[in-house]
């Protein structure tokens, strides 16, 4: 079983992924609603509630866990390395990986949340692997309720995602990274606004392409993991605007059971 | 003491409200930054925080508690008025009751969250006083991702505010109620957007009144409070806005206190 945890629903993304690259495999998710968002709280309240969220998934029967989000992954990765004897996945090393591979520039713009962008942790992981990389990156803190709103085809939408593109327009990358899990879903506005020239990067893909290398290459790991049986949803507070994205989102029906950590 | 707690940082417009009205009193704010916003959650993990937050301030010392978050008003009030052993102020019937007060034709606006529009509460608060007034009703949940991001006079939040109140204008209602303690931050733009001969009624405002009005008439509590105190600030994730936007709405320095509940 793969376990994969976000703040909400923004997760999701991933568990698409996971299910078209690796569909046979077992999928449990934790959406942590009931103290979502994570991306305007503080780090160490992160790092908490992201120990709290793996142990649970764990509990579950999780043999390697998925940080399906950007804030989680910049705060807590080292951290849950740490405490759990598993292989942990973050979604923004496999976006570094593929943005500095698509770049042919090295101009590479990232969007994320504020606590994501305060990290400076893509900065520090692109110039890790492209120390001559330009990296310019802007927080858009008001993108994720957007998405949590369903606001995906307004025009307030496309003018904020505008608004929040046009300092990484002027410094004309060529490749972005939705550095936000939510982001995503709203793949083709930001496209439209940053440029059909602008790679964009979906950390959700780039990191279920990293799990299915991983599994291909550990048989001991994966000869242990459950195998088709379907999906359990976990939320720590049910809400209609949940189920009404996830359904969007997997286009099927889903089955949510609520928890309390 | 008086304690007051909200989910993060709206309710200190009632805290500024109490500071003008009652000067003297000492007060103690709880905001649950941890787990902010509520008003996007279910209705009974509401109430279970209401039930927390509550509590911790009963252990500060607080002699009265106000529930200075409407969504907390509507799903928990009765709630805390069975478990705790003191008087308990909500925001929402001083409102409802300056509301019908001050409106001459009954057509009453109301705008809040998602889970305080849902509960149906100002709806039914104003029929039993006014059961002939006309009450319209909207969700404005980006409201609040505003305020916190301190989008308070940017033309993406005006277009918001428009579109939100639009059905609003179309009804010719003479009242509004600002249904979030939020709100009151944005007044300037919602004056304008609704027309200047439209009422807005201010919770905030309106619970301080009730305050003050109750520990005129009930001099035996009165003399239990602590007076001529700093007031004192607790939140659950100390993070730089709270502190920016407490600073700006108070106009004084304050000291956050982080607590883990």
């Amino acid at each position: 079983m793969i376990g994969v945890f976000d703040s909400g629903i923004g997760g999701l993304t991933v568990v698409r992924a996971l299910m078209q690259e690796i569909p046979s495999y077992t999928i449990a998710y934790f959406g942590d609603t009931a103290r979502t968002p994570y991306g305007s709280k503080s780090r160490q309240t992160v790092i908490q509630y992201a120990l709290e969220d793996s142990e649970f998934l764990m509990k579950q029967g999780a043999k390697i866990i998925v940080i399906a989000c950007n804030t989680a992954s910049s705060a807590a990765t080292e951290i849950l390395m740490e405490n759990f004897p598993l292989p942990i996945f973050e979604v923004i090393s496999p976006a570094v990986e593929l943005a500095v591979q698509s770049s042919k520039r090295l101009r590479i713009g990232v969007i994320g949340t504020r606590a994501t962008i305060a990290s400076g942790i893509y900065e520090k992981k692109i110039r890790e692997i492209a120390p001559r990389a330009k990296v310019y990156s802007v927080p858009c803190p008001l993108l994720v309720p957007l998405v949590e709103e369903g606001w995906l085809n307004k025009s307030e939408t496309r003018m904020i995602v505008k608004k929040y593109l046009h300092p990484l327009k002027e410094k004309q990358i060529d490749t972005l990274i939705l550095g936000c899990t939510h982001y995503p879903i709203l793949k083709d506005i930001i496209q439209h606004k940053i440029g059909k020239r602008v790679t964009l990067i979906d950390s959700s893909l780039a990191v279920a392409n990293k799990i299915k290398n991983f599994l291909r290459t550990h048989p001991a790991i994966n000869t242990t993991m459950i195998k088709d049986s379907a999906a359990k949803f976990f939320v720590s507070d049910v809400t209609p605007q949940f189920e009404k994205t996830a359904q969007a989102l997997l286009k099927k029906q889903i089955r949510l059971e609520s928890i309390r950590l």
